[in-house]
């Protein structure tokens, strides 16, 4: 797909955002001032709810080891015996603040008493700035408005209501037999330069009951969020939900399941697209390795490489410095791996063969353009104050740049997908003063 | 120390630079044209020697994976007799290069026949583009040059010619009694954008034998180069050679390896403060590990957090970033450690303690302040190309961003020394187009 302009991407975004049957959302706006820096802020609050609880849900959290208030109450939650609803907010992520716990679960509470379900129906979830308390009293204020404008229609306006900084909300969805599952997710940005979270809620009306829920998400979310980086930093709020109304038989759990990691696959690559300055989507793809661990481990060493990342944002073919990313991870983590038939190959060419490069002024030429080409847009020159911003405000087109590592050495594979690094993030990440 | 012009810096450059005796250096450049990429270009060619060969000598190389044909030829020449001489090139590091190794032993060839010593006794060392064929011609061509000018005084012409785009020449150098030991380094520099090297030779006139000279080099080399990140990238060239021209009686082995540490982490420290766009240096010391390796593994992951680096070049003391940075790590390589008493400091403020942030807006003040006063220049807007370049091309002053994690769960420590990420290292690695 491509898109001409932010008008065509969001009609095409209306396609998507049909909500399954059962699942109504609503959301409000509200000023406020955090008490840790005196000015004015604005956050939204969305609600997503079931018409009835369900026993049938799903979810997966960061592993990061100072997780967020919400991530700490979400994991109790996957033991209650029915959810009913999601409260998101964006602006402050609710991680490290002192009472951080008790102020989501007042949240929560108030949520539960205004849909006439229980407390610990609800999910609380959170993205922004770190360290801040949450605004409880604003929050709760803002809840009967957000449940007064439920809609049965669109995940549309969620999807915009859990952004931060994101350039455009980001939907997916897959139809399995009568029933669908329908995915949303706030992808990399900030409001001030903190920490990004990744936010994911998949919602479906097929009756798939919660243990082949929780089975079919953890094997989704391996190929597709966990494939994924945009700067190799985890946050501490990373969440991805999945709730199954249940209006809808679901005869076929393969189907679902395939269906699923359709939706996850797009909303990681939606995730990467709109990842902070942006300017190439980089896909590697790693096989004929021993283990999946193997060739995720050099995938990853490849897509974080911070000079292949600046090399695909200048749309220069350095493939020195893809054999560097290959070499280091290999030399450190498993020096007995024999990389003596390792082939490199960079969109249509192989530039690397029986450890030595395959290169001339021709394939230098035709890899400069075929970078040039996945290219979503052209860097404009910063403003005044030297900040670059994207050009492009809605995913231009959705081209990759296609690296294989091909091991020579065994039977498994691992892709991995991620992205440039270029004077958009730098300004997204230090140029702005919180 | 601080330099308020490159004036002053080269004054002292010129204090640490009388050579160790029993050593002469000498260099020639000349101009060639590549057979990849047929423009012209030059490269200088620097001679180490020995008055008379030494079986007294240590070597540590990459482990990256691909390592470059000097590396190859380098892990042979560990077990050669004697060492008499290291020949050096700028431009190209003759890494995966078709006949790379045959090309650096002709080179080694020619020097050895010219210098009446054993073609086994000269060590090759190359900088510069991967994947280039080094020009073995007028390489063998320009040695008579580089070895009439050997000269026994200073060791900065050496220092200046193993340079690619390194900002300035690096030289450190420790008296042990009578004795010394004097160590040059090529930091993390490109000519066209190309992987970077590291490159540090250390000449001693000190009689230490061989046995004694690799053991205090491998016990060197882990708090200092091996501490060091500018960009978590691993060179395929990476080369640490240590000779002793046994003039010297070594009265004290302790004292050696004392000096021998505070060279190396001086010039650790040099190649930090001069890397790419590098406006920051960082220091985080991780305090009360259950490991050293523990220890170092959160170091690395809060010193390469592209968050945490483009935090630092805005002067913003996002400490978010930091928790992230240290939970990343814990989070998903040491699940089991318990950070409940875990404390974070930076510069004069602790900022993290039982499991929640202490953050007013004076303690913000204070820390922006810190990060500003620690800053090595302040960056100039890009030129009329979209360019930067870095403000000052000499080491300002020593300051450091020192950050403190104490786990209080051990005994170990380990420190880690890196940098900011800027616009200033985007335009050396992208903008430039080889």
């Amino acid at each position: 797909m491509e898109f001409a302009t932010e008008q065509e991407h969001r009609a095409w975004l209306a396609t998507q955002a049909a909500l399954p049957a059962g699942f109504r959302t609503g959301k409000a706006a509200f000023a406020f001032t955090p008490a840790e820096v005196p000015k004015p802020a604005r956050m939204t609050l969305t609600v997503i709810a079931l018409d009835a609880p369900t026993p049938d849900f799903a979810a997966v959290f960061t592993r990061n080891a100072f997780p967020g208030a919400p991530v700490l109450v979400g994991r109790r939650r996957l033991s209650a015996p029915q959810l009913g609803a999601i409260v998101v907010n964006n602006k402050i992520s609710n991680v490290c603040a002192p009472g951080g716990v008790e102020a989501a679960e007042r949240v929560c509470a108030e949520a539960a008493r205004l849909l006439k379900i229980d407390a610990n129906a609800v999910l609380p979830s959170s993205t922004g700035v770190i360290g801040w308390r949450l605004p409880v009293e604003p929050m709760c204020g803002a809840l009967p408005e957000a449940i007064a404008a439920l809609q049965a229609r669109s995940v549309l306006p969620a999807a915009e209501g859990i952004m931060t900084t994101d350039l455009y909300p980001k939907v997916r969805r897959a139809e399995v037999g009568a029933g669908r599952i329908v995915g949303i997710a706030k992808g990399a940005g900030m409001i001030e330069p903190n920490l990004a979270t990744m936010l994911v809620y998949l919602l479906t009306d097929l009756a798939v009951p919660r243990e082949h829920l929780r089975a079919a998400l953890a094997r989704a979310v391996e190929p597709s969020f966990n494939a994924i980086s945009v700067d190799s930093d985890q946050s501490t709020s990373d969440t991805v939900v999945l709730l199954a109304s249940g209006r809808v038989p679901c005869e076929e759990a393969a189907a679902f399941d395939a269906a699923l990691l359709r939706v996850c696959a797009a909303l990681a690559e939606d995730v990467v697209r709109n990842g902070e300055g942006v300017k190439h989507v980089v896909r590697c793809a790693v096989r004929h390795a021993p283990s999946a661990a193997i060739a995720k481990a050099i995938g990853k060493s490849v897509i974080n490489s911070p000079l292949m990342q600046c090399a695909i944002c200048g749309n220069d073919p350095n493939i020195g410095r893809l054999v560097m990313a290959v070499g280091k991870c290999v030399g450190n983590q498993f020096p007995d791996l024999d990389l003596s038939a390792c082939t490199l190959t960079i969109g249509p060419d192989c530039v690397f063969a029986n450890g030595a490069f395959r290169i001339d002024p021709a394939v230098e030429a035709r890899l400069s353009a075929y970078l040039k080409d996945a290219e979503l847009y052209a860097s404009k020159p910063p403003d005044a104050n030297g900040v670059f911003r994207p050009a492009v405000t809605w995913p231009a087109h959705e081209r990759t740049v296609e690296m294989t590592v091909d091991l020579a050495r065994g039977r498994e594979s691992f892709t991995v997908l991620g992205c440039d690094r270029t004077h958009e993030y730098i300004s997204e990440n230090a140029d702005y003063r919180s």
